[in-house]
């Protein structure tokens, strides 16, 4: 008997009709033998409801308020799941996220779990039930409050329940069938995968694949909980995410996918004086003000006064108030001028397979030079390359990218051979 | 400084602007130097749409997953009038059912309050905060369960913690402004009320008048908890409820209106052998069905075969379930008939002064008999009569008692004078 942990997204949940879909594939999986706890997300747009309202009744709601208005979207999904499950014959129980065991920090709005004790869950499945489970919140060891966990905290309240309970697998359910070696809207004959490993997942998380949050990903890694990601319209079984790469035997190392994100800004900072601590400055800066910067650039410095240059990229969310801080220090500073551009986007190469086939930078920039696409910064880790350019460029890229790395096709998995990094 | 507990209804709640009308009044009480608990109903007809929906995924849900799914109304309107009363300037902190310490059976869709502990409540208000607590909800003291208290829950809500923090008065805001003599859609002249008893209220509540739940009245009353009915529209005082009949001095003694009622059906079981336990057969099957009695009329045996009739008044929702359960007993038990009749209507006059003026009565039976209203049913307490009649005739009979007791025109209350009981 397999302990099964399932998560549904709010488009899997947005009608009545599609909650009882989702009951029935629940109950399905019971039935074939196995243990169930479901995490569920708010039904549909409902939490973009409750932010409009809250937002009508006061443009900066205390964050308290806010946690207390937005976990009811879970609850009302959740309930509702359980009274469909119930009408499919089975025994469901529902909890909310601190009757689950889900403690947290109290930081409203983004707070992190520090224990998941799932005593009462666990007894519900001794007595055959199946157990719902509201994502996206928990409760604060020290005040009782109710806290939520910030972006993708559905995804993350499965993966922590899952690690708790040990469970086999964490289903990630929503309407795309898995992870696809490029977003399929952009390149057409991008092809699904059947398995990749955290560390791939990691990469593909942190630039720009919206199909898992980074935080959930890397929860499922420390606590190694293999990952499922499926569709809640289809008997798919979508792309499993397990094991490390180090597990892959080398023959099969492979390139995993090409990513874009168009969501980022590049700031840039002309005329910083090139001496120790200068950098240090612009980012303990952008860092206080909570803002995550993502690729970074510094000059090598070539002027004749002695300054050098920075770029960094952000979330184009926070771009304005990164500049508003940054133009108040500059005088201060002695900076020259502070450039603001948000035209930009970033193609990024994921896989395991560059660590070990030579040649990918290369090939990876002759792609883009062959599509005539400029290069505006480049970063990389050991199995990712990332490039930002032009954000008109970004498509072109993607297709060239996935087309010269031989990624699509019919093959189950492309194995790359590269001809030298 | 007073501690003032005020409960608004869901009509008052039912959008954004509603919501910080509210706010600027909580804000406004707090300001003239109260300390002030705020227990919120869920907003408009939201539990109405939870139902709904509850209903399209399953049409006989579990008590349980519908308490957990119909209390996130209340977190709603809870959290959004928590926020606007931050956007004016004053401190508020939410509190559910469980956080505020109401703790309750553990029968799930109407549980009773077994306990108000609502010490994080009062150490919020001694920090200076308005508090704003979730109404119709609660957790069972066993198994930490959430519960709701049905219908008027939320008005019980407030009463109850009105009276574990022995708060000065507990304000019911709606969108009627106070108590009057009799509904002002049927009689026009009908006179708002500046004050009644509990037990004047209690009477009222239980014959039909539909603005406060007789749960409430009984818990204010048990408490000595003083309750005004307010309207969130207006600055009127509305109507205070407070104090035993027995504290009125006898010269003030008034009637205080008239209440209509057409929720009722009438059933009547003919031929029913005239032997001591044939009644209570009737009155147990019907209280084992949990239906709850209103008016009962057994004939003298006058019938030459030594039978008798029974004739008592129960919900009209609960009509068909009664009448089902008699007929499968009839033969059982040699009735010769069981007869069904949803016209019927009830008018109600209710006053702390008909104990101590004789006559009201004979002039109640005179009007109604002047209007040619027939009468079929009668019942009494020391401070109400009550009739029932077609219901065809409750309008004109609510006219006519009114009339002759002159509740209605401009003086304050008018104080009643019979002419013999």
């Amino acid at each position: 008997m397999a302990l099964i942990v399932q998560k549904y997204g709010g488009s899997s949940l947005e009608s009545a009709e599609r909650i009882r879909a989702v009951a029935e594939r629940i109950v399905a999986t019971k039935k074939a033998g196995n243990e169930v706890v479901v995490v569920c997300s708010a039904m549909g747009d409902s939490t973009d409801e409750l932010l409009d309202l809250a937002n009508q009744v006061n443009p900066v709601p205390p964050a308290r308020e806010m946690d207390m208005l937005l976990t009811a979207g879970e609850r009302i999904s959740n309930a509702l799941v359980a009274m469909a499950i119930e009408s499919f014959g089975a025994h469901a129980q529902s909890f909310t996220g601190s009757q689950a065991g889900v403690l947290t920090t109290e930081r409203h709005g983004n707070a992190r779990i520090i224990d998941v004790t799932p005593g009462r869950v666990r007894e519900a499945l001794d007595e055959g039930r199946i157990c719902i489970v509201a994502g996206f919140q928990g409760v604060n060891k020290e005040t009782k409050d109710i806290t939520t966990l910030g972006r993708g905290g559905s995804d993350t309240t499965a993966v922590a329940l899952a690690a708790a309970l040990n469970a086999d697998v964490c289903e990630i359910y929503s309407d795309v069938d898995g992870v696809y070696t490029a977003d399929p809207r952009i390149v057409s004959n991008a092809k699904k995968l059947e398995k990749l490993s955290f560390e791939e997942m990691l990469e593909l998380a942190a630039v720009g694949s919206k199909i898992l949050v980074l935080r959930s990903v890397e929860y499922a890694r420390a606590f190694n909980v293999p990952l499922r990601v499926r569709s809640s319209y289809s008997n798919d079984p979508g792309t499993l995410i397990s094991g490390s790469m180090e597990d892959i035997p080398m023959e099969e190392a492979v390139l995993t996918g090409v990513a874009t994100d168009s969501s980022e800004a590049k700031v840039t900072i002309l005329g910083i004086p090139d001496r120790p601590g200068e950098a240090a400055t612009v980012f303990r800066a952008v860092a206080d003000a909570e803002i995550n910067i993502d690729m970074v650039l510094q000059n090598v410095s070539t002027l004749e006064d002695g300054t050098t240059d920075i770029t960094f990229t952000c979330p184009r969310s926070d771009g304005p108030r990164a500049m508003e801080l940054l133009k108040k220090i500059q005088i201060e500073l002695g900076w020259s001028n502070v450039l603001y551009d948000d035209q930009v986007g970033k193609v990024s190469l994921i896989g395991a397979g560059m660590k070990s086939h030579p040649g990918v930078t290369a090939d990876f920039t002759e792609a883009l030079r062959d599509v005539g696409v400029n290069i505006e910064l480049i970063s990389t880790s050991e199995i990712r390359i990332s490039v930002l350019m032009r954000e008109a460029d970004l498509e072109v890229a993607a297709r060239a990218l996935h087309e010269r790395f031989e990624l699509g096709g019919e093959d189950e998995v492309t194995v790359y051979a590269g001809t030298g990094r």
